[in-house]
Formats: C-alpha cells, structure tokens, sequence
C-alpha cells in the first residue's frame, strides 16, 4: 500500500460512513413524518443492520490497518488529513475496546428501554422505568471503563458529547450559575409579572406556518438547502452542509413554542449549512460537539430571538400575520412577554434564565448517579428535592418529573450539561461579536448577516476539524460562565426592575 | 461451516440486501418528496455508495462460498429455502459475468443519461439524447450476453422484466391485439364520441385529496401500512410488505387522472401488501415480475375502475365530494366517461383500449434497435410512422414521441411489454375470478373484499417464491391473449354501439 491510495481508501472509508448516516437519518426522519403508523418493525431491521455494518466499517481490520499505516507517517499528510486520522483512530480505538456481545446487549437494551420508559411517563410510573434504568446506569458506568479507562465514570462519559469538559470544569462552572442565578430568579418571583397573555390566544396552524417561513427567511436559512417540517418534538437533522432538514410542532394555543423552537433549530442549521465544503463527506464536517451546537441553536433562539432589537424588528409582520392577535399589542410587550421569567416544571419550556437550573438539576443526579453516590431508586425524591430547593417549584408527580426527558433511556447520561454549557459560550460569543460588529444596529433592522457571517468565520466553517476547546476559545476567549450570569442580571434585572 | 449456520448466514444477508434497498427506497422517496431542491449531490453520493456495498454484498465471496455449500445439499433444505438459494445464485451468476467496471460505467451512464433525457425532453430536441442513447443500446446488447449468453440479446432483455417472455411468445401476443385492436378504435372513431367534458372542469386538490382517501378505504388499503403522498409521476414504493407508499398528482382540471393513478397504484400496493409473511426480508418477497405487477395495477384501474358496477358504486360519493360538478351527471354517463376512447400521444394518459397500442409501438422499435436493424438516429421517424400507423395520430414533435417515456434513459429496453402483457392476464384473472366469486355482485356494492381475496390467494400470497409463468398460470390458466381483446371487444362495442 502507498501513501496516496491509504488516502483514497480513506475517503472512501469515510463516504460510506457518510452513506450508512444518510441512509439512517432518511429512515429515521420518514418514521417520524410520513410513515405509515404500524411499520416501525420494518425500518427497525434496516436500522438494525445499517448500524452494525457501520460499526464492521469503523472497528474491521481495513480501517485499523490504514489508520496504522497512516499514522507511521503522519508528517507528509496535510492537517485535515492528519486530523481525520487522528479523529478515526480514536474512535477506531473507543469502539474496538467495546467487547462486540455487549455493544449489541447495550444496543438492544436502549431500544427496549426507550419503549419502556415512553409507557412509564404515559403512566407517570417511575417505577415501572426502574429496572431498565438500573441496567442502563451499571452498563453505562462499564461503558466508561471503555471510553477512557483512565478518567472517573462520569468524565468519560462527559468527555463524549463536550470533549475536555469534566466534572471539575462544570462543578465550577454550575456553581457559579447557581450561586447568581438562583437569587436572581428569586428576585423576579417577588417582583411584577409581566404579561404574556397574548401569547396564548388562538394561533392557527396554517398562518404559523407562514410566519415560520418567514422567520427562516429572516434568518438567512436558504429554502433550497433547508425545509422545515412538523413533528412531535422539534430537531435538526443533517444529512450534509448543504441538506439540513428543521421540523417544529405548532400549538394553536401558543404563538411563541413553535415560533422559537424554529428559531432554536434554525440556529442548528445555519451551523451545519455554515461549515466549510472541503470538510464535506469526512468525518470532519458536523458540528463539533453538542455544547457548540447548542450554543449556536440558543445563541439564535435567545441571544438574538429573545432580544429587544429582534422582537422590534419583526414585530411589524408578526402583526401583519396576527392582526387580531396582536393589534393591540406593541413590540415592547412582546419583548417583555417572550421574556417572562416563571420557575416551572419542564425543561424544554422553561424561559432562558431558569432554564439552566433545570440542567444543573440532572447534572448533580447524573454525577450522584454514575459516581455511585445515589441509587437509581431514589432518583425521583433527589429530582424533587432539587426541584424545590433550586427553583421553587412542587413537583406533582414523575411524569411531570424524572420521567420528563427521554436522554437516560438511550443512555446519554452526560449530555444534559451542553444545555447550559452552550447557552454560556453563547454569551461570551455576543460579548466578542460586540467588539467587531455592530451586532444591535444590524439586527435591530431585521438583518442576521453579519450576525451569521461573524459566527461562520469562527466557529461554523471548522466543522469538527478542531477541537471543541479550541473553537470555544476562537470564539468565546477564555471561559469565563460569569459573562454569562451577568448578561442575565442585566437583561431580567431590566425586564423585573430589580436593583442589579 | 453447518447447514444451519449456513442457512442463519443466508438470512442475515439477505437482511442485508433488504436494509440496503430500505435505505435506498427512503433517500428517493424523500429526494421526489420533502427534501430541498438543491440537495442532490449529497444524495447522490450516498445512493452510489449503497448501490456499490449492495453489489459487493451480492458478488462477494461469502455469498459465492454459502450459496455453493448450499446448492451441494439442496434436498436437505425446504421448499423455500431452495427457492432463495436458486434466486440468489442467478442473481449471484449474473452479476458475476458483468465485469466490475463495465457494471460502474454503465451505472454512470444511466445517471447521466437520466439528465441528458431530462433536458432533451424539455427541450424537444432528440439529437441531444442520441450520443447517450446510442451508448446504453451498444451496453445494453453486450449485458445482454453477460444476462443469458445462450439467448438472443432482446430475449436476454425482456426475460429480466417477464421471465418466460421472449419474441415468439410476445409476438404472437402482439399479433393478436394489433390484429383485433386496430380496427377497434378504427371503429370507435367512427362512432358518436361520448362526452367527458364534465371531467375537465374545476376539481381543487383539497377536495381531491379526500376524494383520494376514500377510494384508499374502497380498496381496503390499510393506512397503517399504506399512505399517499404526492409526486410529479405517481408511483408506488415498498419497503416490505407492511409498509408500502403510494403517490399521486393532482391536476385541478381533470377528476379522473389522479382518480385512476390511485387506483392504479393501490394495486400495486395491495399486491405488495398480501405478500405472505414468512416471505418478510428475503429475496423472495416483492412481486415477482414486471407484467404480473402490471396485472393486478391495471386490474383494479381497468377491469374493476372503469367497471359499470364500480363506477355506480361509488358514484354518489362522488356527488357528494363535487356536488356542483357532478350534480347533473348520471353514473351512467360516469362511466362512459371514464372509458372514452381516444388515440392520443402520451401512453400514460391512454385510456384502456388504445394503450396496449402504445405499448406494441415501443416493443416493436425495441426489438430492432436492440436487434440491430434499426439505428438509434432512426427511431424518431419509425416513432412517428407507426403512432400514425397504429394510431392515426401525428407526432408533432419528439416531446410527445420518441422522449416521452424516461426508461430507455435509465437502461430499461424490454420493460414495456410487461405493461401490455399485464393488461392481458388481467382479464383472464377475471375470467376465471368469475367462476369463482360473485365479482360484480359485490364490486357493484363497493365491496372490493372478495376480488382482492381471490388476487390474494392466486396472486398476492406467493410474492417471488414461484416463478411468474407457475403465478400466471396459476390464476390465468393457459395464456390466451384473446380473452384480452374479446374482454375489450365486449366492454368497447357496447359502449360506442358498435357491432361485434
């Protein structure tokens, strides 16, 4: 084998890699579209195999015999090359760790406890979800000795969706949050509460689904390589950086659910339509981590979304598509009712300054959990506590509770804190994008170019071809997560006029 | 390695094959429906990577080794399993003569050549798809010999479309209808034309769409395992046989264009649909031929749609969907109208008696192109000599000739008879379905259960596990093309007042 064919043989490991995800996700996104409802055992077998084949390709002796070969001799390749190797070694290796009976008993397991625990939460009966919980939780620490045999349980697993972040570096980070926050919410509680009773009045579908074109038009997001669809739970899907796909969920009771859940999703998507064509079909290209991508989707949905420029800049055409609704209302009321501060039971609901309580809440359960602090039995009376302790909030039972988000039952443990990690960095990209744009005059007239142009310079073009870390600090300078409280202080101090 | 290991690892590659066409049927099915419109590169790309893992799958050394081991005990095995091994080394075999990179060259031409049509289509311009076309007709002749060395290159052909059907048997077929249909519609022409302008007024979508819904429930077609959506070409798609997609086109000026695409295509869905379980993820699930297909689509368009008891079945529903363009018209000038004869142009906007003509028109430049007594720079002029000879009708241009139809694009000579042949075993399932069952007792109550019943269990049961003559034969009895156009003769004499 010489150098230039390991490199095609590369390429190609790398596009059918691409191929087996494509196949996946369009499998994937038609169950949660048009399918018909009874087939799902169909696409289950297709999914089944598509999954293992990917997994021969990424553990089989082709790829570990060109990733040696290649890495004897790292200095003659480019630093894509170099980083592509790199990426495919460390995930060659992670999988290959993972004895092949229990990556299948995992698999198998995940699927099941998903169904399992969709029936728990309709029964709002955690103990129903317990057994496969348990398993879960023990396999998932086993896992860890897999991941990074090294590390505590719980960093490795952190380490998989935010690379670098470890229990030392969100303990930090979450207290700092809730030392600031958690007076802060406290304050708003006791002050005026705004109105958002506008927000609620009959919002039909259809005419939704014209102000949701209208907002991805506003967003810069290009029809002809992204749609919006409706499903269930809104999510971004990217079959490559010129095929995303948006989906949301319109409640006719409700105008600003579905209105920022397109916002949050088109944020995902100008990430991936954002990242660069040479990383195109490699295991480069896709956003970096969930912590960048979510600073990204809520940079969008609250950053700018939530801000007074924004809702002033669109606030005439929201009235022109709700002239009944909103006639009487103006655009300073609407910025203050998008904004309105309420502790509440639900993450996915919950306004941008309690919403990272809600994740520092899985955060301690999760670390308990995994460090083997807390048994799985006593989840729900820890997340109640909790519940009360940090937000106020009485929780009346599981389904409203522990049984809320389905990550545990395909076991991401792990994942919740890029929530509040995203939501940070986002703020420390405002702060840097101040300096060299004029960010507030630009979308104060409706216009998210040099908003969009400035985040796909530093963060959206690299893809994954740098590391987390390193795209934070492109864009965000040192972590700092009290940029971030203050940016809260200021903009609810302002809303609840509170002394700062 | 044991027979019941081997026969495991039979199962699980042909698993493979399924996942591998499931993936390929979702990536298409969203690139004609939801996905962006310039989106499909990306697409491409994997479709290419699966196509090329699927025919590694199929031409690999673990399927050579198993299906050899296998053959060596055949009368160890069962009926079915026989079956697969037979299937799967025909397909092995064939695969195996064309060399890899004629079989890559040929998948590169028919991709471009589906562009190259597509524009020269538009632009009505044949001389722009000769140079293609003249390319896949010299590739197409050498496959031939690769398909069956011992036959004659256009037997070689149609035998992948109708196994059993060659020259002879389709030339005596041909004969037959030319003989008995020509003078016909001659005949037809002659007579008062009836009037279907109450068709052509204006029919919204949305009301279509309804209306489309209702003939889904007519003909019993399960929406949980069957949906509609919509295509510029209405087709169906199945990934198994409890999950089938339909699709249609809705043009507001004609009632009975998707009305018939629906039932056209539902037939093919419920013959998909009555596949029989134990067939689910092997090679021997799915119809098993191209004219058997056609039977039962064509059947319920044709013989059971455009059927007096049918159409005054559901008739007053019809009112009821279009009150004020159907509220003066009788169900017997409905179904008049439904079956106005007509020579015309396009063979998908045919109507029953003229269509086979159509097809008789491309089987016939077929053969001597791929015989080689016709040149392809010919075919335009012998395209429009014979739509006037057979027809009557002028050619106005090679839009609505010779380019009209996308399959010679994509490498498909030998596939149009199927749709003729189709036609014809229909009417003699009828023949014979009227021996057993009360046929237009119950159609005429809109009751479509006893006809799909017997379709089921003479046809529908058996997907590919018996070859297409046993099935035709099966439900036909001997293939007399006769019954045919005396089937046509009745129905068409009776309705122009014409003497038989």
């Amino acid at each position: 084998m010489d150098r230039e064919q390991a490199l095609k043989e590369l390429e190609l490991l790398q596009k059918k890699l691409y191929a087996y995800n494509a196949a996946s996700s369009s499998l994937f996104l038609d169950g949660v579209t048009v399918a018909p409802g009874d087939t799902a055992e169909g696409r289950g077998v297709a999914l089944g195999i598509l999954a293992g084949e990917e997994q021969k390709l990424m553990t089989g002796t082709e790829m570990g015999e060109l990733l040696d070969f290649l890495s004897s001799g790292m200095e003659e390749l480019t630093d894509l090359q170099q980083r592509q190797v790199k990426e495919l070694k460390r995930h060659y290796e992670e999988q290959k760790r993972i004895p092949a009976e229990e990556y299948m008993e995992y698999t198998m397991l995940t699927n099941e406890a998903g169904d399992i625990w969709h029936r728990a939460k309709e029964a709002s009966d955690f103990e129903m979800f317990r057994p496969a919980l348990e398993k879960l939780v023990d396999m998932k620490r086993k896992f860890a000795g897999y991941y990074a045999p090294e590390k505590k349980p719980y960093d490795a697993l952190l380490d998989r969706y935010e690379r670098g972040a470890d229990m030392e570096y969100l303990d930090h980070f979450f207290t700092v949050l809730k030392e600031r926050l958690v007076p802060l919410i406290h304050a708003a509680g006791e002050a005026e509460q705004v109105d958002d009773s506008f927000l609620h009045l009959h919002y039909p579908a259809e005419i939704q689904r014209k102000f949701s074109d209208y907002l991805m038009e506003v967003m810069g997001l290009d029809r002809n390589h992204c749609t919006i669809g409706e499903t269930e739970h809104p999510f971004t899907l990217e079959f490559n950086n010129k095929d995303v796909r948006i989906t949301t969920n319109y409640c006719e009771d409700s105008l600003a659910d579905s209105m920022y859940s397109v916002i949050h999703e088109g944020g995902h998507a100008l990430y991936e339509l954002g990242i660069s064509d040479e990383l195109a079909y490699t295991c480069l290209t896709g956003g970096v981590s969930m912590g960048v991508h979510e600073s990204q989707s809520r940079f969008y949905e609250n950053i700018i979304g939530r801000s007074r420029a924004f809702v002033s800049a669109i606030f005439p055409k929201m009235q022109e598509f709700f002239p009944e609704q909103l006639g009487n209302v103006t655009a300073e009321q609407m910025y203050r009712a998008v904004n309105k501060v309420e502790p509440s039971l639900i993450r996915t609901e919950a306004d941008e300054l309690t919403y990272c309580l809600h994740v520092l809440i899985r955060y301690e359960i999760e670390k308990q959990l995994i460090g083997g602090s807390l048994e799985v039995r006593d989840i729900p009376q820890e997340w109640n506590r909790l519940y009360q302790e940090y937000l106020g909030v009485t929780v009346p039972d599981d389904r409203r509770g522990c049984l809320q988000d389905s990550h545990w039952s395909g076991g991401d443990f792990g994942y919740f804190p890029s929530y509040a990690l995203g939501s940070a960095y986002g703020a420390q990209m405002l702060k840097n994008m101040e300096k060299d744009i004029d960010v507030w005059g630009t979308v104060s007239k409706g216009d998210l170019s040099s908003v969009t142009g400035w985040l796909r310079e530093k963060v959206h073009q690299y893809g994954s071809s740098r590391e987390p870390g390193e795209i934070v600090a492109n864009a965000c300078g040192t972590f700092d997560p009290t940029v971030y409280t203050d940016y809260l202080t200021e903009k609810y101090s302002e809303i609840y006029g509170l002394k700062k």
